[in-house]
C-alpha cells in the first residue's frame, strides 16, 4: 500500500462564469466539487495506474463531509482521514468561459488543535506499518507546528518507508534536514530553498541540505532530477498546452509508483513527465489523459547528465 | 407571527483577499459564512426590531447544514425550512482589501424535484395558519414552476394573509397578476415588468397589473409608494456611503413590520427606509446600525406627491 498525507485537504470547487470581472455580480452557470489537497490528487493518480492507496490528513465540517463523500466514489482509495473540530478549506477556481482564464481563490484551512495534531501522528504511525511508500504533500493548516514533516519524515524513516515530500517555504526547509528520499520543488520552491536560481545548482545544493534524490520540476523544461545513482534530466516530446494545476502531483504519483516497482530512475522520471503531461490535458487535478500518458511515456526524452564539474 | 419564504436559500461566504486579480491565484485572509436569501435577511431585521419570526422554504446538503446551523444561532428566528435532496446554493463575496470593492459570485441553487415543491406548498399552508402577514423573497431555485410565487400568492390571499413580494422578471410578472398586496421592486425590477423607465409612471403601471400596493426602492433617491391611501416619496436626510447589500431586504422588514403594526403609510416608509439607510453602514446584510436607525428614523423625509394627473 503507498500512504498519501493531506494535512490540509481541501473541498475542490470550480465556477464557470460567463466573464469574470472584479466588483461585478456573476451568475455562477456551473458548480463541481471534488475531493483535493495534492496528497489526495496524488492518491487518485496512484489508484488510475492500479496501486492500493491510503489517503490520511484532516478533515471536518460540512465541507470536510463533502470531502469523504467523494473519496468513497473513488475507485481505489481507501479513507484514513482523522477527523477535526474545524471545518476542512474549500478552494475555489473560477474559470471565465470567454478567456478559459481560471482564478483560484484559497482558504488557509481549519485550526488543528495539539490532541488533534497527537491523534494524526498516532494513526499515521500506525498507518506506515503497513505502507510501501509515503507520500507528504502540500501546505500545512493553521496549528500544525511548522516542524511537522521533519517529525513525519523521521517516524517514516525509522519504520523504514521511503517518503517523498512535496511542500514549500519553511516547512520543506525543516523537514530536507531530516533527510527524505526524494524532494519535488518546482523552481520557485528551490530556489526559496538553496537561494540558487540555477536549476542544477539549486537541486544539487538541496542535496546537501538533507534530500537524498531532488527531482526539480521545471515546468516546460521537465524534470531534473540528481540522485545518488546519477543525474538524469526528462523532458515530454511536444510542449502541450491545457490546465497546468496537478501536473506536480501527477509527477509524485509517477515517482512513488516507479519506487514502489523498483524501476530505475530513467524509467521513474519517464512515467513521472508523461504523467504529469497528460494531466494537463484534464480540466482537474487528480486525473489525466491515459491515452495520451500511454503515448507520450515512449516519446519522453530522459538524458543523463554529466557529474559536477 | 411573520413569515418569511425564501425558496432560494444560500449559505453567504465572504472572503477577504489582499488584492482580486483575474488569473492569479489569492491566498484567503478570513473567511466568514452566514445563512443567507433575501427571507433571511428580512427575517433577522424582523426578529432584530422584536417580531416573532418564522423562515420556511428549502434547504439541503452540507451547506444547508450550515445554513440551519446559523439560524439557530439567531436569536428570535424559528426555522421551518424544508429539506431537499439537491445542496443548497453558496454566494462568495469576495472583499478587495485594498480597494474595499466586493465581487460577488451566485451559485444557481438546488434542483427542487415535484415531490419536494408539493411539501413545500403543504408546509406553506399549514405556516399560513399563523402569520400576521406573509413575505415571498428572491430568484427561485432550479425545477419551481415559473409560476410559483403567483400560486403562494393566492394561498395567502385564501388565507386572509396580507403578502409582500419581492422578486424579479418572470416570476414577478406573473406574481403581480395574483395581486399581491404590496410589491418592492427597484427600479431595474420596475422597468423589465412595466417596460416603463419614470419611476412614477412605472409605478403607477405596475398597480394596474395587479399589485395593491407597489414601494419602489430607487437607490439613494429612496423610496416611492403608490397605493389605495395615497402616494408619498420618503428619502434618508443624508446620503450614506457603505454597502448596499441587504438594504432593499431591511426596506421590505420595515414595511412588514408597519404593516402588522397597523402603522399608518408615511410612518411604514420612514422606517423602512431609516432601516435600509441603517444597513448600508454595516458590512453584511440581514443587520443594520441600530443606532443610526433611531437617529434618521426621525430625519427621514416623507411627502406626499399629488394624484396622477
Amino acid at each position: 500500500m503507498i500512504l498519501t498525507v493531506t494535512l490540509n485537504t481541501a473541498l475542490d470547487i470550480t465556477y464557470r462564469v460567463r466573464s469574470l470581472r472584479p466588483h461585478a455580480t456573476h451568475r455562477v452557470t456551473d458548480v463541481t466539487e471534488r475531493p483535493g489537497g495534492k496528497g489526495v490528487n496524488v492518491a487518485r493518480v496512484l489508484a488510475a495506474l492500479g496501486h492500493e492507496v491510503t489517503v490520511t490528513g484532516f478533515v471536518g465540517g460540512g465541507t470536510g463531509h463533502g470531502v469523504r463523500d467523494g473519496l468513497s466514489a473513488a475507485p481505489g482509495v481507501r479513507d484514513a482521514l482523522v477527523p477535526v473540530g474545524g471545518a476542512t478549506r474549500r478552494t475555489i477556481a473560477v474559470v471565465d468561459e470567454r478567456t478559459g482564464d481560471t482564478t483560484q481563490l484559497n482558504e488557509p484551512g481549519p485550526l488543528i488543535t495539539p490532541a488533534e495534531w497527537s491523534a494524526f501522528q498516532e494513526v499515521y504511525g500506525d498507518l506506515l506499518a503497513a505502507a510501501d511508500a509515503v507520500a507528504l504533500c502540500g501546505s500545512l493548516p493553521p496549528g500544525v507546528p511548522v516542524g511537522a514533516y521533519a517529525g513525519l519524515v523521521r517516524t517514516a524513516r525509522a519504520a523504514g518507508v521511503p517518503v517523498l515530500l512535496d511542500t514549500s517555504g519553511e516547512p520543506l526547509r525543516r523537514a530536507v534536514a531530516a533527510r527524505p528520499d526524494i524532494i519535488k520543488p518546482n523552481a520557485d520552491e528551490l530556489a526559496e530553498l538553496t537561494g540558487a536560481h540555477e536549476p542544477l545548482r539549486a537541486t544539487q545544493d538541496a542535496r546537501r541540505r538533507g534530500a537524498r534524490a531532488v527531482v526539480a520540476s521545471l515546468g516546460r523544461d521537465g524534470l531534473l532530477a540528481v540522485t545518488a545513482e546519477g543525474r538524469w534530466r526528462a523532458a515530454p516530446p511536444a510542449r502541450l498546452h491545457g490546465n497546468p494545476t496537478g501536473a506536480g502531483d501527477s509527477a509524485v504519483a509517477g515517482l512513488l509508483s516507479g519506487l514502489v516497482e523498483h524501476l530505475p530512475w530513467p524509467d521513474r522520471l519517464a512515467r513521472a513527465t508523461a504523467l504529469s503531461a497528460a494531466t494537463v490535458l484534464t480540466p482537474v487535478a487528480g486525473e489525466f489523459d491515459r491515452r495520451t500518458y500511454e503515448e507520450l511515456l515512449a516519446g519522453v526524452a530522459v538524458t543523463s547528465e554529466a557529474a559536477a564539474a
